[in-house]
């Protein structure tokens, strides 16, 4: 196994650091490596935003409630971005859509293999980082707070940073390889069943073990009730106020 | 700039390969780095296939278009994947629903990070990618040929290999750092248009050295032709299908 799969293996969520701030030449050596992933057709459906001003800082962790928001090394913003597209396609007096749920796709996509590239690079350098998914809980005022125009928004933050001392993160074992890899045609859940069973039994032990037993819930349990909460609605709001999924 | 940085820098698709396939043992090694990637509260909504298939090939191929889909070392489609979860809950006596569109941009999401990590460990073992959006084409049908279930739909192919000798694909130039990256508030078009402008030339010129001047359109031509054609309207039909999207 090579240095650059051990560092993929070992990704863990880091969501403490140092009051160490990224440099502007670490900052566009970061943007370089996600800007160098693939794109479809070369459409580069994105803009990754970096936010330093304390008072939107705030206002975004208001809305994640994750007091890490505010406090890292850098706070990204991903955005699935279709404004620039829009708008040159106007200055050539014609006149392009992105309402299509192909266009949505792809501009996730985009702003996905990049922010995966993102960070890549950052843990290369010995960088934390945390994905910030929350930043949906209000996904309008989110991109208020950032002034995305049409065509344009939020999709996950990223904060990046010096880990803190004694900060190691912690990484849960993911699904068997069994349960998520198909070879040919996809295995229905019986052919899987002993896999998952035996992982939701590692993960409840996992948990009981970190917990003194207070909490010793399987992995699909938790996914379960996840998923039976109907969480952030108004997604399918803002994006069709901002021009995505009007077809 | 340290190897992985470099790594992930030189990226370009690659679509010619030995006959070389790829070993069990590399398989899972890819497929474990994917797996490494963050995934939005732990969901891990996506599964990963393996076609090894000559007639699935030759199927999945033909709704491409592109011959690298059949001739590779190996090819991998992504599929978001809510099936097990669906399934898992109905075991416990509840139900589930990923009929919103924040479900589809997490399973996107999901999939899309799990992809990156998988292109990035395969390069750094001197592999070549190429994802393959053209599945997309038909989506219905690729689909159908690895009999995915409800809850699940294919995001895209990669396809892996050795690269063929004197293959070394070709890096196409991103946009400039300053029309990609904003600072606390969101850059109108005005703003970076002179960066656009100069890009735009940079990318005529480029096409222009390399096809001895038969081809010399601009990025924002490019982008333009391609977002004013109405592609794949039936990804919407065949998600509502698979149950995303009703809300």
């Amino acid at each position: 196994m090579n240095d650059v799969i051990k560092l993929l293996n070992n990704h863990r969520s880091l969501r403490k650091f140092t009051d160490e701030k990224l440099s502007e030449d670490t900052i566009r050596t970061l943007v370089g490596a996600a800007q160098s992933a693939s794109t479809s057709s070369y459409v580069q459906a994105y803009s990754i935003m970096g936010v330093t001003d304390p008072e939107k800082k705030k206002a975004l962790r208001e809305i994640s409630t994750q007091s890490y928001v505010e406090h890292n090394g850098h706070l990204f913003v991903f955005v699935v971005d279709f404004y620039r597209h829009k708008e040159l396609a106007k200055q050539a007096g014609t006149e392009i859509s992105y309402d299509k749920t192909e266009n949505l796709i792809v501009g996730v996509v985009d702003a996905s293999l990049a922010a995966q590239n993102l960070a890549t690079a950052a843990e290369s350098m010995g960088l934390g980082i945390c994905y910030i998914g929350s930043l949906r809980n209000d996904i309008k005022k989110a991109g208020e707070i950032l002034g995305l125009p049409e065509g344009a928004f939020v999709l996950f933050g990223m904060v990046a940073g010096y880990p803190e001392l004694g900060e190691d993160g912690s990484k849960k074992e993911r699904l068997p390889f069994e349960a998520v890899y198909h070879e040919n045609t996809y295995q229905k859940i019986e052919e899987v069943q002993d896999d998952i069973d035996a992982y939701d039994q590692r993960i409840s032990d996992y948990y009981s073990s970190r917990t003194n037993g207070k909490r010793d819930d399987k992995w699909s349990e938790q996914v379960t009730e996840m998923l039976s909460k109907k969480q952030r609605l108004d997604v399918d709001t803002l994006l069709k106020e901002k021009g995505f999924l009007r077809q």
